[in-house]
Parts: C-alpha cells; sequence; structure tokens
C-alpha cells in the first residue's frame, strides 16, 4: 500500500450493516466479492463471551444487538464532543480564533465530504473547500498549497484529489503542522520514530486504535494481527499498536501460519484486502476483527447514508481533532513561554582583546534560528542576510492580547567625554538575564550612525564580552534605515527648492497646468492635492471650477527663502556641508539661497521613526512636518508639498526593527537613533513595544536613553513614554569610578589627553564627592518620576575594591534601591549577575510613574520645570529670538507639544565643565525650534552641532578587508 | 528499539567466530549467555543444501568451511571495490572533490570507530573525527552539527554518541542530506514512503539485505520472518525487505506460532535479542538466520579483532558508501541541468492594467525557492526579505569548471525621448526562454536610480507582462547598493575636504603626529601609510626616522582646491546641488571652495561596482582612484587619503548581484546601474558571470546595454567586454516602429507634447526611410565587432501589419540575422517567442568576436575611430583644454585606457535633433576627463548633465501607500 492509499482510505470509508456482513460470501482466504474497494469495518460475527476480558465481550455483545456501528457511534460522539470542547476552550483563552480545515479537493464534492463537512458542523469547526479543476495539474496545487501553507488561519489541510496527483513533491509541499493526514515524510519519519510532540497521528489510525480501545478494557498485553498490506499505514498501525502497550504479528494472505496465528490474535486488522476474507470460523469468538481495504476511487456514489456513518464519520472525526489540536499549537507557540534560548557559551580571554577580535570569535546563529526560539513565526521576519532581519509589525496584532514584560531603561551620571558604557551596561544585562538567569529579555538599541564609525568614536555595538554580533554589520549599513531617512530627507529637500525654483519662474496658469496636467484629456486633482485643497477651505473637485484666487493660493506655497528650516543630510562626518550656498549652477537661474547639511541621523524623519507607533502615524508624522514657513507667515508642511506619500513610502521598511543578537544569543533589537540633543535620543516606540510582547509576562525589555539621565531619561519619560503609553518599571543608572571622581572634583578629563593619574590611582574622597553631586541628582531625578533606581557601577581594571564598596554603599545612601558592580566587559552576562538580579528585584516592586509636566502648561513653563527641577537652575532666559519663537508657536497650535531640550551632556547645566551638581545658575534659552512632524519643540541651550568632522587622522585608516576572507580589520 | 538502539546497533556490531556460534548454549527460547549485547550475524548451523535456491545453499555450504563470516568479508570487498571506484570516478569528473565523513564522538576511539576508518582508509574516503568530552551537553553536539551542517566540504556525518546525547533534537539537527546513518525524522519518513531518490538506507540495513541477498539467488518471493524488535530500525528492515520482492511477517519472543514461523521462512532475522535464541531444531538446513542484538554500549573493548571483522566492516562500508553518494548528490545539485522552474502563469488582460497593478497581482515566489530551482546552494544565498537575496561570489569558484551560457546582449537603435523599451524586451525574451521554451535564461539588469522614480521617469522594471517583481522593491532601495555608493562616495568627499582643512591649519610635526600617532607609548604606521610611503620613494617603516622633508611629503597631499575633480552624490533629483559652495561655517576657516553633487549613479564608485571582477578587484580600483591633483599637478588618489580600505567595507556587500524574479518566475539579476554618458551604463561584470555559470552550456544570459547602440553597445563591447573578458554570441537590435518613423523624416517627438498624427497612422515610407537610415547603420555598427543580429520590434497596439512587416523584411536586407515583432508588454513571454527562437538561432552560429580599437592606441586615435566608424562623423575636433587633458593623460600613464564617450543618446551625431544617419559632420571634443579606478577615459561631446531636476509635478505627487494593507500606489 504506498502513501497514495493511506489518503484514499483517510477519505473514503464505510461501515457494512451487521445483518448482511457475512451473508453470500465465501468463507476461507478465498476471493470475495469486491465491495467497491472501501475501508470497511466490521468485527467478527458470534457474540458469546468468553475471551481474554469481558468488557470486550459485553461491548462486543451490546454491538451486535444495535447497528453494526454503533461503537463508531459512541465513539464519533465522544471525538465530536472532546473537539467541540476544546475548541471552546481555546476560544475563551484566544477570542477571534477559529480553527479552520481546508479540503484542497479536485472535482466535485462526493459522500466523504459530505461526511467531512457534517462532523466539521457538528463540532463547530471552520471548513473551506478550494474546488481545483479534475485534471488539474501539479503546478496548480503546488500553487495552493503554497498559499495554504502562508495563511496563518488554515490550520490543517486536507488533500482530496486523485491518486495520480498525490506525487511526492505535492505531501512534501504541504507544511508539517498543517499535514493533519500525517502524509509527509516529516511526520511520517516523526510517527514512526514517536516524536508525538509535533505531526499527526493518521485520522484514520487513530479511529482504529479508538475501536480497538472501546472492545478491549485494557490494551496492554493484548495480541494484534496484521495481514496483508504494506507501507506507511501499516507501519504507522504497527508503531500505534505497540506504543498502546500491545504485541503485533503481521503475515500476509499466503501464510500457511495465518490461521494459527488468526485463532491465537485477541485482534485481527485486514490490510489490503483485494477479494481476500478470513474464514469466520478460525476467529474466537471475542476477536475483534476490523477489515480494510483500499480505495480505488475517492468518491462512492454508491455509499448509502446509513451505512457510511461509521468509520468514515470516526476518520473524519479525528481530523477535526488533529485539525484543531494544530490550531492549539499554533496558538501555543504564539503564547508566552521561556524561551528555550540557545546560548553561546562565552570563554572570556585576559586581556580582553578587541572587540572586533571579540565579534568573530564567535559564530551567530541563523537568526532564523534566533526568530524562531523567541517565539516568531517564520512570516513575520525579513531576513536580511544571515544574520539580521526585520520584524513586521503586525506581530503586534498577533500578540496584542499578550500581557507585556518589565520594562527597564538604562540613562547614566553625567559623563566625561568618553562615554560611560550605557550600551555595554544594557547588553551585558540582556546577556545576564536571558542567557543566565534563563529570563526572557530583549536589549533594544540605537542604530548608530556610520558617520563616527568612519569618524572619530568608531562602533557601537557595545565592547568586550557585552557586544551584538556580528558587531560589523551592526555598524555598517545595517538594514538601510538610515539610508532610507536620508533619501526621504533629501527628497524633501529637492522638493522645497525645486518648487521654489518653479513658482520664481512660472504664472499661476503655468504652475496650475503642471501640477493638474491634462491626461488623456482628463484633469483632476491627485489626493494629496485635494487634502491641500482642503486644507486651504477649497471644498471643489473639480479642476476647471476654481476661481483664479483660488487657484493662485493653490499652486504657490509662497515659501520664503529665507525660513526654510528643512536641512539637507548625509550620513558621513562631512564639516564642510555645515554651511554651504545651493543653486549657483545656472540652469537654476540665481535662485541661490544659504543651507546646510546635518548629518542624517539628526533629521526630523530619524525622530518621527523612532516616535511612531504604526505605518499610519508614521504617514501622519511625515506629512505634518513643516519645513519651513511662507511669506505670510504660514508654516509649511510635506503635505503641502504633495511628497508626504513619497516619504512613507520610502520608509516603509524602515519602520520594522531589526533583530539581532548579543554575544550570548539573545535577542536585540535594533532601531532608529535620532540625536540625543536637538531629539529625544531614545531607540523607537515599535521595538521596544514588539519587544515588550515577545518577552510576555515576566519577561524584560531593557533600553537605553542617550546623554546622561538629566536629559536621556527625561526625555524619554516625557516625550517617549508620553508617545508610546509605556511605563518603565525601573531605571538603571550607570556610573564610573571615572566619572565620579570627575563630579567629585577631579581634573580635567578629555579625549585624546592622558587620563591624570587621579583617575588611576585609588581616591575615596573624589569618588565619594562624585557619589553625593552628580549621582545623588540623578537619582533624585528618577525619583521625580517614580521609578526606582539600580546603580550599575561599570568596574574599569584600575578600579579598586575600596571604591567599588564605596560608591555602591553610598549609592544606596543617596536613594538607589540596589548598587552594584558590573563586569560585563570583561566577562559577559556572568559579570552581570549581580545586577540583573538587583533589577529583577526592583521592577518586581510596584511603581508609580508620574510625568514632570503637563503639556498643557504654557511652553514657557514646561521649558522652566525641566529648568529647575531636573537641571537644577535657578531660572532661565530667553532671547528675544526665543521669546517670540514661542509665541508663533504658540499661535500657530504648537504650544501643547513636549519640550526636547538642546543641552550639552557634558554637565547638568548649559556649561561643559561644570560638573558634580551646578547650583545657582540661570540657564540662557538661545532660540526654539519644532518638529512639528516628530511632535516636540526643543530649545537650544548654547549652540549645537549637528555635524561633526573629520579628524586628522579618523577611523576609516585603520579600517580595511582581507579581498579572500572578507574579514574586516579596525573597526571598534 | 528506540531510535537511540538504532545507532548503538549500527556503531557496535561484531560476529562471533562460527565454531562457537551454538557452544555453551541452551537451545529454545531460552535465556542464552549475554554476549555484550552487540549486534550478531551468524546463519544456521547445518550445511546440507535442500532449500528453494541452490545459491543459497552453495554460498551457505561455502561459507562454513571457511570464516564465519566470509560472505561479509566478500560483500566488503564488492562494497569496498565499488565506492572506491565511483570516487575515482567522480575525481575524474570534478577534480579536486573529496568525499568526506565527519565522526562526532565523545570521548576516546573505540573499535567501532576503528572499524570505520579502516574500511574508509581502505576506500579512499577521508574522515575526520570530532572529539568532544564524554559528558558533551545536547548544546555542544548541537554546536558542532550547525557548523558540520554549513560546511560545503563535509557529506556525511557518523553520530558515535552515547545514547542519552541522541534526542530528538540532536538526530533533527543534523542536515537531512548529511544523515547518511538515516536517523533523522525526514530520511526516516523517506524510507518509509519510498522516496529513495533522497535520504539514506540505513548501512546496518543494507548490510543485512546485502547478506540475505548473497545467500538467495533471486530474493523475489522468499519469506523473511522478523522476531522481535520494533521502531525504526525493524520498519525500516520491514519496507526494504517487502520493497525487495519478499514477503515479510513479525512476531515476538512469546508466541506460540514461532516455530511453525521459523520453520517455514527462507530467512529468520532476530532483532532484540537480549538473552533469547532460537534453538538450531527450529530452522531448516536452508534457512538464513541473522540474529541482531542490541549494543548497551557503543563501544566494546572485549571485541576480538578476528571477530568483529564481519557485519561492522560490512556497515562501515555500506556508511562509507552512503557518504560517497551524498557527495555525488550534492555535486550533481551544482551540476548544469535544465533547471526544473515553477513558472508563474500569466492571463493577460485586454486593456493592460497598470504597471503596479501587473507586478501586485502576481504573488512572486519566495527567493529561496528561486535559487533551489536555479541550484544555488542556501549557503550562497543572502535573503534580503522575502522576495530579493544577494548571491555570494563564492558562486564563481565553485562552478568554476561549468561551461558559460550563450551571451546575449539588447541594445537598441537611437531612441525617441520616450525610449524603446530594451528593459521590456529583455524582460520578455527571458520570459520565453525559460518559461516557454524550458531553456535556463537569466536576465541582467541595472539598478535604477530612485532619482527618476519620484522624478520624471518612473520605475524601470519592465513593464506591462515583462516585468521584474516585485516592481516597488525593484525601484526603491533594492538591496542597497546604491545607498552603500552614496555612503562610499561622500566619505571620499568629505575626507578631502577635512584634509584640506587640517593640512592648511597645522605645521608639518602637528599632522605627522595626529597622523602617526602615539598609542601607549608606539608610533607606527599603518599599512595603508606604509603603502603611500612606498609611493613616494621612501622604504623606511619606523616613524621616527623620516626625515622632516620625508614627512612633509607624506603628511601633505598638498591638494589644489582648483583641480579637485571629487564631487559629492545624492540618490536624488535635486538640481540646486548642481553648483554649490561648501565650507562657509566659521568652523571651517574660510576654506570655502566650490563644487557639486551628482545623481549616486554617476559616481565613478559605480562605474567601479559594475566592472569589477572580484573583491580585490574592487578595492584596487577603489584604491586607484584620482580625485585631484596636487599644487605641482600630481594625481592624488584615494589610497593616499587613507580610505581605499574603509571604501571597500562600505561596498563588500554591493559588489553581490541580487536575485529577483520576472513575472513568469524566471530569475533576473540586478546589478550596478552606470551612467550611460559619463560612464558606461550597463549591468555588473560579476551579475553576467555568475549568470551564464548558472544558466550553463545550453543556457541563456541575456544582458542590456544603455542609450543606443552607437553608445551603450560600442562601450559595452570595447569597455565592458574588454574589462571581463566574456565575448558576447548575439546582439538584439530593439526598434520600434515610432523611432523609425522619427528616423524616417517624422516630424519631431517631444516628452510631454501630444504624438503627432504621422506616429499614429500607417506611414510605409516613413517606416523604411528609418530602417535605411538609423537601423541599417546600428546593424552594421554590431557588425563592426563580429556580432549577428536579431531585430527585435517592439509592437505597440498602433502598429500596423503592413508597418511591422515591412521592418521585418528591411531588417533582414540590411544585414540582420533575422527581424520578429515581440508583443511581450501585452503578452508576457508568450509574445516573446518568436525572438526567443530567433535568438536561439542566431546564438548557436560562430562568432567573430573583435574589438574596435587596440587600446595601444593614442587617445586621440581611439576617440576618432569611434567617431568615425561608429557614429558616422568625418573626423572629430577638440579644444585646447581636450587635447592638453589628454596629454596630462599620457604623460600620466594613463594613455591605454579605454575611451568612454559621453555624448547624447538622441541622434548618432552629437545634434539631437539630426535623426536618421546623419553624416558629414565634425564631432566637437569639448573636454576629456578620466575614471582611473574604473579603468577609462571619458571625452565629453556637449555637456552632460550628472544631476537630474524636479519637473513642477514629479512623479512623487501620485506615489502613496495604504497604511492598512501597505499596498503602494503610484509606481510606474
Amino acid at each position: 500500500m504506498k502513501l497514495a492509499t493511506i489518503r484514499s482510505v483517510c477519505c473514503s470509508v464505510r461501515v457494512r450493516a451487521s445483518g448482511s456482513r457475512f451473508s453470500g460470501m465465501s468463507r476461507g482466504c478465498l476471493p470475495v466479492e469486491t465491495i467497491n474497494s472501501r475501508l470497511t469495518l466490521r468485527t467478527a460475527s458470534t457474540v458469546t463471551s468468553s475471551g481474554t476480558s469481558s468488557t470486550l465481550t459485553a461491548n462486543f455483545g451490546k454491538q451486535l444487538k444495535e447497528d453494526d456501528w454503533s461503537e463508531c457511534n459512541r465513539s464519533v460522539g465522544e471525538v465530536v464532543q472532546n473537539t467541540k470542547e476544546a475548541i471552546a476552550t481555546l476560544q475563551r483563552r484566544n477570542p477571534g480564533i477559529q480553527p479552520l480545515l481546508v479540503i484542497l479537493q479536485a472535482g466535485e464534492n462526493g459522500s466523504m465530504l459530505e461526511i467531512s463537512k457534517k462532523v466539521a458542523g457538528k463540532i463547530g469547526l471552520n471548513v473551506t473547500q478550494i474546488c481545483l479543476a479534475k485534471k488539474c495539474s501539479e503546478d496548480e496545487i503546488i500553487e495552493e498549497l503554497l498559499k495554504l501553507n502562508d495563511d496563518p488561519k488554515v490550520h490543517g489541510v486536507f488533500l482530496h484529489l486523485p491518486t495520480s496527483c498525490l506525487t511526492s513533491r505535492v505531501l512534501n509541499t504541504l507544511k508539517p503542522e498543517k499535514d493533519v493526514d500525517c502524509i509527509s515524510n516529516l511526520n511520517i519519519g516523526r510517527l514512526v520514530r514517536g516524536d508525538v510532540s509535533k505531526g499527526f497521528v493518521p485520522p484514520i489510525a487513530s479511529a482504529v486504535l479508538d475501536l480497538l480501545g472501546k472492545y478491549e478494557a485494557s490494551l496492554k498485553g493484548k495480541s494484534v494481527l496484521l495481514v496483508g498490506g504494506q507501507g506507511p499505514l501499516r507501519l504507522a498501525l504497527q508503531c500505534l499498536i505497540e506504543r498502546s502497550g500491545m504485541t503485533v504479528q503481521t503475515n500476509h494472505w499466503n501464510s500457511k501460519t495465518l490461521k494459527t496465528q488468526v485463532m491465537q490474535a485477541d485482534a485481527v486488522l485486514l490490510l489490503s484486502v483485494g477479494n481476500m476474507d478470513i474464514p469466520p470460523s478460525w476467529a474466537r469468538p471475542e476477536t475483534v476483527i476490523i477489515h480494510c481495504e483500499s480505495a480505488l476511487e475517492p468518491d462512492d456514489d454508491l455509499i448509502d447514508l446509513p451505512s457510511t456513518s461509521g468509520l468514515a464519520y470516526l476518520t473524519a472525526a479525528y481530523r477535526a481533532q488533529n485539525v484543531t489540536h494544530g490550531c492549539c499549537r499554533w496558538l501555543q507557540e504564539q503564547q508566552y513561554r521561556p524561551w528555550d534560548l540557545y546560548s553561546h557559551k562565552l570563554q572570556p580571554l585576559n586581556p580582553v582583546p578587541t572587540d572586533i577580535e571579540i565579534s568573530r570569535a564567535q559564530t551567530p546563529k541563523p537568526v532564523a534560528q534566533l526568530a524562531e526560539e523567541i517565539g516568531l513565526l517564520p512570516e513575520e521576519l525579513e531576513a536580511y542576510g544571515r544574520n539580521k532581519a526585520k520584524v513586521q509589525l503586525s506581530l503586534l496584532d498577533r500578540l496584542h492580547s499578550q500581557p507585556d514584560g518589565k520594562y527597564v531603561l538604562v540613562a547614566g551620571i553625567t559623563p566625561t567625554p568618553f562615554g560611560e558604557g550605557k550600551t555595554t551596561v544594557t547588553v551585558g544585562l540582556v546577556q545576564a538575564l536571558s542567557a543566565h538567569l534563563k529570563l526572557n529579555s530583549f536589549a533594544c538599541l540605537r542604530q548608530p550612525s556610520q558617520g563616527p564609525t568612519f569618524g572619530v568614536k568608531g562602533g557601537a555595538a557595545g565592547g568586550g564580552y557585552a557586544q551584538v554580533i556580528p558587531m560589523e554589520e551592526f555598524n555598517l549599513h545595517l538594514t538601510g534605515d538610515i539610508h532610507a531617512i536620508t533619501a526621504a530627507n533629501n527628497l524633501l529637500a529637492a522638493a522645497i527648492d525645486a518648487r521654489m525654483l518653479h513658482e520664481a519662474t512660472q504664472s499661476d496658469k503655468s504652475l496650475y497646468n503642471r501640477l493638474v496636467p491634462s491626461v488623456y484629456g482628463v484633469r483632476k486633482f491627485s489626493p494629496i492635492q485635494i487634502s491641500r485643497l482642503r486644507r486651504l477651505g477649497i471644498n471643489k473637485t473639480d479642476p476647471a471650477s476654481l476661481t483664479p484666487e483660488e487657484i493662485s493660493s493653490f499652486v504657490r506655497l509662497d515659501l520664503d527663502p529665507s525660513q526654510i528650516t528643512w536641512q539637507r543630510v548625509v550620513d558621513t562626518n562631512d564639516r564642510f556641508l555645515r554651511k554651504i550656498t545651493v543653486g549657483q549652477a545656472s540652469t537654476e537661474k540665481g535662485q541661490i539661497r544659504e543651507t546646510g547639511f546635518d548629518i542624517a541621523v539628526a533629521s526630523e524623519i530619524m525622530a518621527i521613526l523612532a516616535l511612531a507607533d504604526s505605518l499610519k502615524d508614521m504617514r501622519n508624522r511625515l506629512a505634518r512636518m513643516v519645513v519651513g514657513s511662507s511669506r505670510s507667515g504660514e508654516p509649511v508642511t510635506a503635505e503641502d508639498l504633495g511628497v508626504s506619500g513619497a516619504l512613507t513610502v520610502l520608509m516603509k521598511d524602515a519602520i520594522k526593527p531589526t533583530l539581532m543578537q548579543t554575544l550570548e544569543g539573545t535577542p536585540v533589537f535594533v532601531h532608529a537613533g535620532p540625536f540625543a540633543n536637538i531629539a529625544h535620543g531614545s531607540s523607537s516606540v515599535l521595538a521596544d513595544k514588539l519587544a515588550l510582547k515577545l518577552v510576555g509576562r515576566d519577561g524584560y525589555v531593557v533600553t537605553e536613553a542617550g546623554f546622561g539621565a538629566d536629559i536621556g531619561m527625561e526625555k524619554f519619560f516625557n516625550i517617549k513614554c508620553r508617545a508610546s503609553g509605556l511605563r518603565p518599571n525601573v531605571m538603571v543608572l550607570v556610573a564610573t569610578v571615572r566619572a565620579l571622581k570627575m563630579h567629585g572634583g577631579g581634573p580635567n578629563v578629555s579625549a585624546g589627553a592622558t587620563l591624570p593619574k587621579e583617575y588611576i590611582d585609588e581616591n575615596l574622597s573624589l569618588v565619594a564627592g562624585g557619589c553625593h553631586s552628580n549621582l545623588k541628582k540623578q537619582i533624585q531625578n528618577a525619583h521625580l518620576f517614580g521609578v526606582p533606581v539600580v546603580v550599575a557601577l561599570n568596574v574599569f581594571k584600575t578600579d579598586t575594591q575600596a571604591e567599588i564598596d564605596l560608591v555602591c554603599q553610598l549609592a544606596k545612601e543617596c536613594g538607589a534601591s540596589d548598587a552594584v558592580p558590573c563586569r560585563h566587559w570583561s566577562q559577559g552576562g556572568r559579570g552581570s549577575l549581580e545586577l540583573a538580579m538587583a533589577v529583577k528585584e526592583a521592577a518586581g516592586r510596584p511603581t508609580n510613574f508620574q510625568f514632570l509636566y503637563n503639556t498643557e502648561m504654557p511652553i514657557l513653563e514646561k521649558i522652566r520645570t525641566i529648568a529647575q527641577k531636573v537641571y537644577g537652575a535657578e531660572d532661565i532666559d530667553l532671547t528675544p529670538e526665543a521669546s517670540s519663537k514661542i509665541d508663533y508657536y504658540n499661535q500657530q497650535g504648537y504650544g501643547s507639544l513636549p519640550i526636547c531640550m538642546a543641552k550639552t551632556h557634558l554637565s547638568l547645566s548649559h556649561m561643559p565643565d561644570k560638573k558634580g551638581t551646578p547650583t545657582g545658575f540661570i540657564l540662557p534659552i538661545r532660540d526654539v525650534r519644532a518638529s512639528i512632524g516628530a511632535g516636540f519643540i526643543y530649545p537650544l541651550v548654547g549652540t549645537m552641532s549637528t555635524m561633526p568632522g573629520l579628524p586628522t587622522r579618523p577611523c576609516f585608516y585603520d579600517i580595511d578587508l582581507d579581498p579572500e576572507t572578507e574579514e574586516i580589520t579596525g573597526l571598534f
């Protein structure tokens, strides 16, 4: 019996009525009438019970008095009932879920399908029939199967096709998790190997076993004889029967020992019957005989309805059960569970090698494997090479009802110019949580700009044994998000200048003719033009109906060249583009103007990417972006320029977070990286949201805020949390002995210069000074928002134990829930175990989160609140320009946006050299700007550079790759 | 017997010596001595032959006289010999190939492994042993397995591990194609289902069957009894024995019918023996008894060597055979074969919908599936989402010995401003070749710039029913190559200006200290600095040893700001950047200069990407790029700026071509898209090379040259073919009735204006005029290179049959091998069948390719040759500037580079309005420039725009996406 036959057997069975069972048949191993080659169930004819089991006899006797298929009937009832209840339970826990069986058939319905549908109806199982032509091709079937594979609403597929169509390719194209009839190689292998957690038991085998169970009180030790047949179905039965504790013998029809074996067997299964039969005299009265014949045709119009009510119904019921089971598994895979994460072992070396060496020494697991481990569906993943993948936002819908994990923010005390290691702490912490404490956890990091990678700072993937790998992919193009931002930003910039040129050189009429051209004689507004007309208060849709005044106001944005705020961007440290003059070619007809380039991550579009919570939200924010104002002082937006749809199209992939992994194989989202001065400096809302769902109730999402806590944390809470609605559970405050000594009065620290010896030798009084000033103030700042603080002391090899102990002691005295040393840089996750434990403890406490200010407060008051409460300023002082800008924004209706302070990160004040906790200063507000699309007002405190430069010897001097091995050197 | 046991059985078998076989054993189903729980082979004791087969008897008799395992010995010899020969055959056909078996073991070698190695040694099979600790963890095993899976040099893996390690996860992690013991679910399923084209027969089962075959002349009809056991091995044996034509009975040890069955069986296989045995008296003399016992320990130090020479050797030999088989299959998969391509059916609509509608109506098959269909290995693919993937260059090594397919170039006659459809012809042609004629074929296309996509032209994925899908992914970021070019180009630009600033503001000493800083007290040159020193003739490596003069020449590139030729780029139509002034911020200290931006595809780096034939070649070309000259007139290169390594790192992924598909599911490479005026306008050499290997001997690669044939084809042959070494077999010359009418004297045609009626109504005389002028000349141009021409008339709906017939007739009269109408736009591949047939015919002829000029000719002569022979000019006329540039290039040693003419594509001459075949003109050469990295000199004929502008109503007005469905509108 080849595979095709299984299917035939499965989909066409019937039970002959008891009375006629043996009538007119010859007894013995002789040809009997061909009964349409159907699978038939029957039992031996004699009733008297004297066998091994009284239950068996009782059942048996009972059965004969009723219908021949009454046992079947009872079983069908039970399976139907159980499956019905299983679906109900499923739906209680997952409202909206509906198990679905798809029947892929060639040609019309037959009785078999009617039975399937009837049983499904009783159960409440949805069934979809896909009818192909009777003579469909293999390709057509494959095409349908691929669609069914991809459709998450389909939980099982029943291939009701002619035998000739059931090629190996067809059988093995169907996803094993939807192969409810167990016909694929993989599922057959699973069944044979006893890998029962996956795959399915063929419904026909379940039905036969069910009946065996019905007749026997206990199956254990019973002996079953399988006569005839071969192939997967017989093997499946053999395995399953043996696994039920029975012993199995097999024999063939021509064997001389058949009679003896039949007489000794407790049950006989007849396979591949053809026209053979067993004489009744051979069987003991209590012997159960189940008679299966392979079908030649899947449908038989001769089946009379009463007689089909038996094994056919039972098989259909078990198939429905398998579908429900498949749906259950599918749901389970998506539900919260501790991840079964395969974590890379670290064997840290001493001295610690370079970052790229450490990164390269570890082979990342394929991102598809990581995705599977953390419960992502294959269709939710868009791989970019082997090591990184974008994750689709549809995940948020799928995990809608999943509770969020704990939300942990990593911020720092006011740093030295070297930075104090927030990213390494973040990565080390998740390595400890996931790989060592086995708690689901995710790090959410910012994508770095390529400018610094080739300029001064180097990479941003963490460092030492706390890194995201492969670090070169993290630091280079990643999945192209920043490139998409550059493209979108510059398309808008080009649109602005081109529009000014066209308006300057054309009449209203000519502009109108070009903006609303006649195409094949038809003139109409595009949707984005209609929306501009609405904003102008013109409720017309016929281009011919506009008055000349209306045409003029429609075609002329009348941008004031001196008021254009939109800059171009590149993702390169190109200082010569800070201030430039454009339009100097003769083709631009003298429309020159001064403008400049920012680095791409300073684009408002980057801030939007970080704050958007859906594609729609992103589109709306892009449309709202103000690029300048008209000569009459009205703001002009991207939507006015007709470009917001195109910008969204350019950004449609960028909105999906990128999945990578740490050195220890735990998951990381890398997404967005807005500047921390003129923007809010945190990774994306969407990455955090996806991660919180993926880690689930008992998991942790660790994300990072740029700069010191006075800026990064404040903006994270007041801007990002306000946009996302997410509430943090705990803040990790990163400190180093070096930075604390600086705040405690240590000498000046500057990049490039040698570190003074105070920073290398033990100096407890400097450390204490730093703890009592900057550290204490930053802890208090977190408490302003009601968030508990765990201080993470990022230990350097020059730190002494006394210094470490002192920091931990004083931090707790200053109000931290806990304070612990971290050695992730040299040890990986193991070095951050103490921090992980402290975070777990702190995150378990109830929080009392509150915003620092209400957005309805006047802009001036919001600025003052931040300056006084967070920075410790006496007051603020605005230039007249700043004041008039505030008035302008109020007048334009932007007054209730939150505030994004653009201030130095090197001091709590606006003066970079004032360390510790400066007091008594007045914070000067030089200017106030607005990112309307991103949704904040940003006051400028001092000058802000939005375009770094290249030093004399940039990082790129050491960056190269081996053309043979493709290994990169010089990245750090 | 669970799966683990299979393994044990497989890896520890022995044959007891015949003499001692039954001695001291009780007979009957009684406990016998425990013989170390090994798989044992033996035959029944009596010799007399009277059974069903004389061969059996003879063998049997013979055997007893020799060793108990003499049959084994003979079989081992045969398998060893066969496998040895198979390897030899393999190596004759694939020099360098070496089948490799990896043994993954825990702890020391045992006898079993010694046997395996001994057998492998005899065969000449390479064996690698990987020894894990005896108590290794599941994760450690998995880690090894993942590495082995990925290693293409490994063809089979033997898991010689403790039973407890053989978890379901371990067994199913191993790739099925390397699972030579058939222990994974999938392979077991295949075996059971009889899917023999994949998977393997367990070596132990092969060994047992071999022996059965040895004893029986014909296995057919023999009856085999399996006693005891369960699980995969018994099932495998059962299937295989039945498939050999024998009948199988199974029974268990306690059965009362056992004796009768044994007496009737021709062969008895004893499984799960434990301490049971069959009394010799039960068996007929001629009955073969094979006795298998499961092993408790994989290694047994008690095995004495003589007695292990039996089944253990045979099993090892069959495993080696499986490894060789696996290697064979792996090679076969990589060799030329007609693809089994699953092609999408097209059902073209009339009228033809918009491009984006057609694209969206077709579901592309997953790129991984396409890759498999065309013979790519999974590890050679780097997916970028579901629909596109980069292909690794290692493919070229793997297919090194594969013959190339036919190489077809698509070029056009001089076009109208609308373009005449070269891309659609290219795509339609491969759709016809692959999907309809079932010939392996690949299209190689250029990646379009995003500038035109959002500007005027729209997308470039083809059109109508001849498109690359998904067209939005093709037209947008694709896999980020152009973004990488932008990043690399602009990093170099930033480096130039920053270096000039630093040199202008620092002393030699200060520059030297910064360029060669002391790091932890050590000063040394980076490799790229050493290479600069060499170029300066300074052969020193110690920074302290340089003289002040040497330091000065080392630190100062002394770039002349007025001689900088390197421009910045953006991939946006931003006309205001054509000419700009940079460095106007006060931080740049007055170092202002005029410069400009080009569109990214005009970057020399794009031309390099298109011409490089390896990563190394690309790195060398990037290093050679000249960015300007010093005040003393010396060229300054990217290498001098120390940035060529970083540029290569930025471009390392861009060098891999991107695989996509046509509407009909046939493969397409999209790679590089250099400008066709200041560069050569063809897609990449690497894409063509990869495609030629992938299609194989009888396949076709169709690639495209930009602009008209006078420019695109000429550069394709003289520049690209020179760089690649590839030789074209046929050129397809695309013509339209519209363009022919224009050349025949029709009125002016311009974009935006309505088409004059001559172009809509039939006009045979205009058509004939066009054929006899421009078409004829372009055919002649191809013949200059010795390449046959097939004219493809891209049919528009306004073309009349008479016009079509006339073109085809005249084209042939003008020297074309063939001329056929194409209707791919409205019909897909079916509409290009005639073209496909004509191309196949023409490509079958011998070619006589020759270059137009020798590169050693003087620059001036090369320019004149092109102008006279290809354009039909009288002569050339150079400005003094052009002449002096030629002198400069000659003096710098660039004189033997090929020529890349920058000329209008709208006429054969330099005058866009001269249609047909202009004659008698003098071609003016305004200026001559050089792309030293790309490797060509480009004379400028008239002004060339390298930065398009945005019109009043750019395409982006109509581009948008539905935030719910993510469907894009407005792209075309």
